[in-house]
């Protein structure tokens, strides 16, 4: 039995404050042992509610001797550096999606784990719950044939405030996912155009703001498969991901707002329950994504989805941007010339 | 292209009112001449709507030369001496069920198709719904591997009019398509043995009147097969009537009370609709018995559910009744030796 | 009791030829009694199944005294004009999808019907298949409150002849249903712009021949709503057409390739029929819109489907083949201007 | 923040391994501290797994000062002596089911519980999956009114070995888990009689060792609600444990062998996936119940299913062997009797 990696984890912010109680509680490969936030008080509460010690001071943890890995959630604008950081540090690194907000910052985090010699994990978390990587195994054994058509789709709750988000979110935080979810089932297929429409039918008011909370996208592959990416950020019935894929032997599907084996029957007819929250929905994917982080910090391995992939999922969130600006389809070409 | 059989309707009731509309209007090879009912007026109202002859007096439909064929669709306790008088006047019969309500009677009604050589069909219409008919073809392929647990169930929308139910009605009308249906899904194997509990949990102020409004049979097959039969009278949500065969190499099941594609996600959660009547759920397998027996009468051929189907089912419900009696597991051969 | 219409059919083909059947045995409210196709045989063939008049000159068809109302399933190519000459003659129209393939076409057709004061139904059987009707009904009603999200998609179970079917057929006679049922689930909101990617991904030996069989279209709406439509020729698991709106309070889908209460579980999992054909899953509804048409010609009642409406589906079609010839979003206004 | 419930467990075969595991690494609010088992060498290996103490000597564990609560997880035929030792010793006990094999011992066994004050709570996981108590929700909250037919199924993957299993194991070890289950969604109502079949059908060449594999059981209630059970020790499909309580007012199911969102359709129709085995259906279930003990045990609440839960099933269980016996219904109130 080998021992567990220790892990020190920036950011208590929601999705932090899950993955700390993941590693403290449900990896019994992985250790918490440190949280650093800059937030008074932020990184002593959750860091002690698990018997982890606390810094203010990110550079203070990325340093310390009993760090095995980090985990990087704290605020998206942060990621690129923290990252570079954490390799220049030596440490493998887990990093919360986006990875950067520029191809140019994703280069640098990907270079930095490169010369590093540290795996750089990506939290493209769907790659890891059960439905999708079914999916993603009928897919790549040939089971829908030669892939034609895909489909992938995120629609949230409800945005608690709006006002706080940044411009392009929904390509560069919520998409980002589909744009992973695309290229990993796409393959060997790489994307060469893309077309965005993006408007505030939510939340009007904040459209002023740049808050863009209704998006369908279309990609355009080099095989000649075509996709389509939907975002929402209000769902009146919960939380929504799917996927669809299909070729020339077939379709396989991934997602269902549904869920529960109880159905009730009444004068109304069929009712079942659907998912309200992304930890019901992927809590499992979230623990499953640390236990791979773990397991490659240990061992050194690759990822099965590193900054190459972050990569990939932000230029076409790039090439989003520019078709909402422009009102024109935009090749994949001119955000990487850019 | 040959000629249309000339059918003969006795009976202007609910169920008789569909079979003329199915005979004068979706079965192209059949057509609907006549229609008999000696109530005043029922007959005309009904053969008046489709162009067809009305009788008040059944007899003389019977031997009328432009009737080909008879359905009877009449109260069930007419059946039997209605089978027999058909086949005595050459023509083939199509019976609704209950065909009898006696094993005698229905050895008689037997024995009359036999003697004069026409085809008795018996109104089992399950067999002719699609997704019952197909899980007996996986059933009949080997699918479910040796058949070891069976489930049949009936839950009808509601009782209109409890008091003008017989006794015993819910074996001898309800459940005998159960049991018919257990019986097909097992195959060669016979039945030896039923234990039956039924009570009048819908409606107990009929229950003095020997209304008994909710089932449950077990069925002991000779192959070691296990049977259970469901019924009640009154089901909120609408109608509901399935079929489960489980074997050494897996299970099928038929019939679901949600129906239609139409799904609706809201705040409440899933909601779909449900079957809320007989029609829905067996219209087509109506007019489909109904067109394989206008195929029998023409050809000769023997439909695919005789007068010996409909008394298996009998003498299954026959020892239901005196299980109810007497509180005790009751073998076939009992009601056979009775 | 009113008199049945009596229908002409002219078009003796796949479509035209099930149309027979339903007008002849299907729809009580209308008879088949006469049917056209130029060439040699084909109207006498049909005509002879149900005891109908065949005409190999469709105008002396359109003529007769006998015929109440026409129906035209001849090749698309003919509609327009066979919907001014019945118009012309008086008689009320119901026209297979697509009404015509250019707007001025379909202009003539409509002012046509108004000057002759005869209903004009178009083909978009969608409309009265259970799940979408139901579907719509929830969208009307205001059950997905304020329509965000659209989608819509046709995937067909394969091309029999590729070789045949003439360019831009993807857009004006398959996924022309797509957009129909886009605008009508749309409500009020009219569509303002298209994007459309096609590709020859199942046949690509075809694309010289300008057979795209592959397609992705995102349509933007003047309230702000974005649907995607979807189209295949080849789907190799049978028949898949689909819906799905997303609004404000919820979302609703209607259509689901899997078919039937059977279910069959094995040592290979949980195994469900798929649809097949276009009949098995849209039977019904081909024999609803004939109803529906009977109805309206005989009250002169508006149908629920008019020219205006082929002539909206029609407008995106166009707006769509002007967005794959120039790679770019297309305005409606634009076509209009044409 | 309180310290958590420290732990031993009592047998270290399959399902005390699980518990181990979720004991150490799933329940925060417990830690595993010591497993005793008197194999040799198998307390060491599982103990050592996660840092506990090993015993083979039970009584030694019982007593220890660092064991809080006890788990007992050890061969059925043992369980009574050891909840009796347990709290004898004061120590709040979680006992596998069947607690008990005679209604004397289970008598005992609740006896020594209470007279202990300990909290007593017996292992009928499916209280604690999320799908069965949801439906429990609905039906305690009116959702389908008066309970009128009731259901309950357990199919295994497939028996490993036959000739190990002691007589009556399918009534007192399998059913006894729907007997539970039945009990639980009847509410206030008390079983009256049973009606047992059960038999060898997938290993005959058992029968004569007492083995039965294969059962069906009819409970009637004092309510007048009539229930059904039954059983299987091979499913080719996997692991289907299901739920159906119907009422007056509607319906509820929970439980379904089909499992996950991935669905395949391809040209042999649609497939999904089917559970394969207890854990991957019950996993978060058997979690759930022991961080439930937890809680009780520091608290000293009652838990939510307790030796009182085990004796009522156990009485139906017996009264089933009794039928089996004497091919006859039997009153709940003989076995009392006896």
């Amino acid at each position: 039995m080998f021992e567990p990696v220790r892990v020190g984890l920036i950011g208590a912010g929601r999705i932090g404050s899950y993955h700390a109680e993941s590693l403290a509680l449900r990896i019994p490969q992985a250790r918490l042992v440190a949280v650093a936030d800059p937030a008074p008080g932020a990184a002593e509460k959750l860091a002690g509610a698990y018997g982890a010690r606390p810094h203010t001071d990110v550079r203070s943890m990325l340093e310390a001797r009993d760090v095995d890995a980090v985990v990087i959630a704290s605020t998206a604008r942060s990621h690129p550096e923290l990252v570079v950081a954490a390799a220049a540090a030596g440490k493998p690194v887990f990093c919360e999606k986006p990875m950067a907000f520029t191809l140019a910052d994703a280069d640098r985090a990907i270079e930095a784990a490169r010369v590093a010699g540290v795996p750089l994990q990506v939290g493209f978390n769907r790659r890891f719950a059960a439905g999708f990587a079914e999916a993603r195994d009928v897919v790549a054994g040939g089971g829908v044939g030669t892939v034609q058509l895909l489909r992938s789709l995120t629609r949230d709750p409800g945005l608690a405030n709006p006002g706080g988000v940044p411009p392009w979110t929904i390509f560069r935080e919520t998409l980002i996912h589909d744009f992973d979810a695309l290229l990993w089932f796409a393959g060997e297929a790489r994307p060469v155009e893309v077309f965005a429409l993006a408007d505030a039918l939510v939340a009007p008011e904040f459209k002023a703001d740049g808050l863009l909370d209704t998006s369908i996208v279309t990609i355009r592959f080099d095989s000649g498969a075509m996709a389509t990416a939907e975002a929402s950020f209000s769902a009146a019935y919960g939380y929504d991901v799917r996927a669809e894929v299909f070729g020339s032997a077939g379709m396989v599907t991934a997602g269902e707002p549904a869920v529960g084996s109880m159905r009730h029957y009444s004068a109304a007819g069929l009712t079942r329950r659907t998912v309200r929250g992304d930890t019901a929905l992927f809590g499992a994917a979230y623990t499953a994504e640390l236990a791979h982080f773990a397991d490659c910090a240990r061992t050194g391995a690759t990822p099965a989805v590193t900054g190459h992939d972050a990569r990939a999922a932000l230029a076409v969130a790039a090439a989003c941007v520019v078709s909402v600006q422009e009102g024109r389809p935009v090749r994949l070409a001119e955000v990487e010339a850019a």
